[in-house]
């Protein structure tokens, strides 16, 4: 096999532990030299493919590439683009072709979650359909954990802990004021779809916090959540609601709607915390708080997993591994062998059977009233969100690395996408 | 001086580290059982005393007590409740007396804001004003930083440090998506008069993120502050801003108001942070991401500042310190001496200058264009976020204490409030 340049991108909502992959992948890949050149990173995912925006990461230094393992967000950028099917759109994968072709690139790794795996499998297929050899592996990473076939994703795993850490401190504080003041506490999560991060606030119940989640996978019902808030503000003398962005009525229609959509088409949400607080001052007249944690939870590295962190180098590992021994269009997974002691490996999955597929809760991780989480959810979240592993300070700060980014000299022409 | 016991209450918004303070109380009270009986903690703050619902904190361990060092919260409950003018409440007063006497009590430790700090103070003057001998001394907590005569307040490095880092975090996110995706992220944060808490997210500055900073003293200008985005969009790709909730136009009137009041009559606010996204994307199109950290800003006790925390115990020991001297009406406080290296001591402060005053950000510490910190402004703060004070994990959750929280038994009649 003669020896072919890598190319890697970041695809989609960042996480606190995508660059912990992007480590994985380029770490490994400068330790099998005999047989991979170099990794060239695309300036803002697919798009620097297209626009041949190469970054030439032979420029960073070693220790600059380890401290990615505990740097936050996309260090090449990423983006928000789909490729279309190659019947719509040849010109773009023509366009690829050329750029992989004038910079000798025969290794595709692509860092990302469901529209990102359908990316990385129409790259696979240009052999076949294009007669370009090119292996093209998909590294998973979503926050959403909605994947399918791997038992869980990187980058959920810390979003969990965040979301697991905050719902207990935020309760411990709505707990000290409700005797005159805050009674209902709402932290509004990401999760458009699936209700994952959601179920992570349940975790709090451990230290015996009152929580009321509001699933994605489950019809809002005002009348039954509110008489839920009730009875726990009842028992307890407050309580924590922790709803999903995804939370919608029997009809689809979200709680809150910002009108927006994105390159996807997706809806942009937000704004559920404030609606389902309203709500539950109108109906009981408690006193309450809410807070919208947005990208604080998927950026969130100061309180990462270290399940996830290791996960995440693993599975950018594991890609080149698979590349290595001529793999083409699949993803590495986590494959859990038992949860107590927690123990997993990394197997493999045909990205055929992954793209465009969506993973829910399960209806028995959610409780039969459909606002809490169920014993075999906690055994299941409980060793994801598992160890810390804080990255270095300076100055009260964390050290987040930034790399140089230097860009690969252009051989083609512009592209116009 | 016969031994007499200690009344010790927190009292409103409570912090990452108000039960450092108590744990600097009770543990130093410990170490002078000669001279002090037992720390009898108010239920729910001053309400406790007026119900005569005591908490025997001796009934709990020195593990558990030390263990209040890493919890957040208010361990025996806070409360928003202000103590009228003694001509406006003599009932009041002389329940508390009762209470005193009932339980043999000549030290009163508050720990709380200004409003709690004026509290403290009335109950200093009962000697004068109702003849009974107790010594009032006032902790210092809050989050929003505006006590006079101390540097800073306990409470307030942690939330400063937890902006400092979220917004650092959330800026190096939307930089990765900034190419074909969101632009501008805004972050919400507390502070209804002073921008203390605002001014930390100026800290991420240090790590080259371009920031937009809205203070609630300086009055808002629309037109100016979109042409401070639009052009530090244009500059960088993208920015962040961080909106104080005090933040608010020239005739006084906040971005957002929730409409309800607390019971110290202050406005409840939340819900800047969507009304300044829209506004961005209304007049300049970037597409928006924002957040509302509420109560998950002051109860991050997980990236607690060791300054702080120590400062939080140091000054609820020295307020043992100093009722064994004597002392009635003060405040201790923290003096600093130097920046770089960072050097403080404690001082002390006369309660007659602590209660209700506020002190604000001074000019010179935001910028000209009023979008900004200044240099002194870094000074100040950097030391106040310096350390990290990691709480015990187990399973993937801090392991924050719970007490007992046992009651003293009742010796009087009832009180109603």
């Amino acid at each position: 096999m003669a020896k072919k340049n890598a190319f890697y991108a970041q695809s989609g909502g960042v996480t606190a532990v995508i660059n912990a992959s992007a480590c994985g992948v380029i770490e490994t890949a400068r330790n099998h030299k005999d047989k991979i050149g170099k990794v060239y990173a695309g300036r803002n995912g697919i798009i620097g493919a297209l626009t041949e925006d190469l970054i030439d990461t032979t420029k960073e230094s070693a220790k600059a590439i380890a401290a990615l393992r505990t740097t936050p967000s996309g260090a090449f950028g990423s983006c928000r683009f789909k490729l279309k099917s190659l019947e719509q759109n040849k010109r773009e994968y023509e366009r690829l072709i050329e750029v992989f072709k004038a910079h000798n690139i025969g290794y595709f790794f692509y860092n990302g979650g469901g529209d990102s795996a359908d990316t990385c499998y129409k790259v696979s297929q240009l052999s076949e359909t294009m007669g370009y050899p090119v292996q093209a592996i998909h590294v998973p990473k979503t926050v959403d954990n909605d994947l399918p076939i791997t038992d869980c994703c990187p980058g959920f795993g810390s979003v969990a802990k965040y979301i697991a850490v905050s719902t207990l401190e935020a309760s411990f504080d709505v707990r000290s004021m409700a005797k005159t003041s805050t009674k209902v506490f709402v932290l509004e999560v990401m999760g458009r779809h699936a209700g994952w991060i959601a179920a992570a606030g349940g975790l709090a119940e451990e230290q015996g916090i009152p929580v009321v989640i509001l699933f994605p996978e489950i019809e809002f019902d005002q009348k039954k959540f509110l008489a839920k808030v009730s009875a726990m503000v009842e028992k307890h003398g407050y309580c924590s609601v922790v709803v999903s962005e995804g939370c919608h009525y029997p009809d689809g229609k979200f709680l809150a709607e910002q009108g927006t959509r994105d390159a996807f088409g997706h809806a942009q949400l937000g704004g559920a915390a404030p609606v389902v607080a309203n709500m539950v001052k109108e109906a009981l007249g408690h006193k309450f708080h809410w807070a919208v944690a947005d990208y604080l939870q998927r950026a969130a590295r100061h309180i990462a997993s270290k399940t996830d962190v290791e996960q995440a180098y693993a599975l950018g590992k594991s890609a080149v591994e698979l590349a290595l021994k001529g793999q083409n269009a699949v993803m590495p997974t986590v494959e859990r062998i038992s949860d107590k002691p927690y123990k997993w490996k990394v197997g493999v999955a045909p990205l055929s059977k992954v793209a465009n597929v969506e993973k829910f809760m399960p209806r028995n991780f959610i409780t039969p009233d459909g606002f809490g989480i169920t014993e075999k959810c906690r055994a299941y979240l409980t060793p994801l969100i598992k160890g810390e592993d804080y990255p270095p300070y300076k100055d009260g700060l964390p050290q987040y690395v930034q790399l140089k980014n230097i860009a690969v000299a252009k051989k083609l022409a512009e592209f116009k996408i």
